[in-house]
């Protein structure tokens, strides 16, 4: 519940992919603040007591809904959809907060490398939000934020969820919390908004293809700033980013050479034999903690002909 | 001067571009800590009272020094040389610290919009270390780190300075500062370590080409991993690492598509559009202030076809 809220789209009112052609859920004017109930990126396939069984028997037409859309009053095309992101909090299963990390066969950036499906399944307070635990492995502070945040596309038809677009979509990009301002480009009247695939944790990359996949109750404040022209999203953080990871520092893996996504598969490689050589962790669970919680950064793209791509991983996480 | 250093290596023992035929400046006992006198990236082509006709006139044949080479005893191929990086002192001229930011025309990320030279002097307090003022413009908090740090190759020859290696080299990784363990692969007997190439402040990204670009004196403690057998470097940080230039948050920009190298062009130019908007900068300007302080960071890599490219520039430096 949500008591600044002038409305609230519930579960049942998502949709797979884009289509401009979805009606409206709600017609609201600028300014309003909205709750959203959002179901995780499984649609519910994955719970608290899945096995990996139940990740192989996937439904992908099932994958990723978003609740919305919104159409709000005077956006047009070339405007902007100012949306504040008030609140998240997750939904409780028996009292405890609930969360998925996969390995997905075919999907992640080291997809050839993990071939075979894998689930861990997380348990936090979410009342307290205390770092989520991978047995003794790894201790993972939440940022819960909203992987999926986006308008309609202009393009008629359907399209599919899975990539990002200039008007937003699947952006995955971990500092979509609490606090920040995102600008979208508005596409189609009304932009028709919506949102969902929330998580309480990802590093910068979602390396391994998910984060901690998590049903949460969203509030935005969704508001327009008319004629902003923008290319693509952008965003302002509140504050700091990392705070809630960096105290001890990092441990961080390279990968240089001329192409970019080979750098970030070699950094990422890398980190996964370093976890496994140093805490005995499983390949494909070093993966996918990592995804949980390490970074991915351009140290630097100048370097004729080779670029350094770094991945970082929080120690607090591992010590 | 250092007093716990049992080596000094003087800014004349410095050599241009990567040799393993190179003389050893000094072969040292593993455990050593060394003071390197480093010159600036353009070896004093570039002053505190040059203009921008000298980056015109830059001697591409005297670009970036480094200070070496040592010879590890004992250092073998498939070792690891442990790189302590201890302390980063910034020469001083009549008293100030100095360092220059240029766009050097076909050089750096958006080199095909800004084909010409412009150069930016930098002056610092080297005591305080105070952030660097752009004008009114701009407040860059300094970290000094090292951009180019590295071993010499197997390949024998001469190799440019510009791409940094497995062995590192003109890595520009902004973390290998104070503090920080950096980890190298040793491909040649003593590893042949050499470091120049100074920064009092940089990006992840080093979009422009160039970092705040100063003279400064390096201790280091040279080590080595028997059999370590790194495939690329790797560091250890001790603590945050933008704990100095996060406190009021980020403006970031995306790039959205299936290149990441796009993606990153994208996401910068955004950025230079937007300060120039906001604060009337010019577009060099915007583009050389926002290469000493803007992170590029990969938000996600998995969500295919479409990367996300985010440029995250820290408020502080603006506002």
């Amino acid at each position: 519940m949500c008591k600044a809220c002038n409305y609230t789209i519930h579960g049942a009112q998502h949709h797979f992919g884009w289509d401009n052609a979805n009606a409206p859920a709600l017609r609201a004017e600028p300014g309003s603040t909205i709750l959203f109930h959002c179901h995780d990126s499984s649609a519910g396939q994955l719970g608290p007591s899945s096995t990996v069984a139940d990740v192989t028997a996937l439904d992908f037409g099932r994958i990723n809904p978003v609740s919305g859309p919104i159409f709000v009053e005077g956006a047009a095309p070339g405007d902007a959809l100012k949306v504040t992101i008030e609140s998240f909090a997750p939904q409780a299963f028996d009292g405890a907060g609930f969360g998925w990390t996969a390995n997905i066969p075919g999907f992640g950036l080291l997809a050839d490398q993990f071939p075979d499906p894998a689930l861990h399944v997380w348990k936090f307070d979410p009342r307290t939000m205390e770092p989520a635990l991978w047995g003794s492995m790894g201790r993972v502070p939440l940022k819960p934020f909203a992987g999926t945040i986006g308008c309609a596309p202009a393009d008629p038809g359907l399209h599919s969820v899975v990539p990002p677009r200039r008007v937003g979509g699947n952006l995955d990009i971990r500092d979509l919390s609490a606090g920040t301002t995102l600008y979208l480009p508005v596409e189609v009247a009304g932009g028709l908004f919506s949102v969902g695939d929330t998580h309480a944790a990802q590093g910068d990359g979602e390396v391994c293809g998910t984060a901690i996949e998590s049903p949460m109750d969203v509030v935005l404040t969704l508001d327009l700033v008319k004629g902003a022209n923008l290319k693509t999203p952008r965003f302002t953080t509140p504050g700091p980013v990392t705070r809630h990871i960096d105290a001890m520092g990092y441990e961080a893996t390279t990968g240089i050479g001329p192409d970019l996504m080979t750098g970030a598969r070699d950094a990422v490689a890398a980190m996964v034999d370093l976890l496994c050589a140093r805490h005995g962790m499983s390949a494909v669970d070093a993966y996918m903690l990592v995804s949980t919680c390490g970074d991915l950064r351009i140290s630097e793209i100048v370097d004729m002909p080779n670029w350094v791509v770094s991945f970082y991983v929080p120690r607090s996480v591992l010590e």
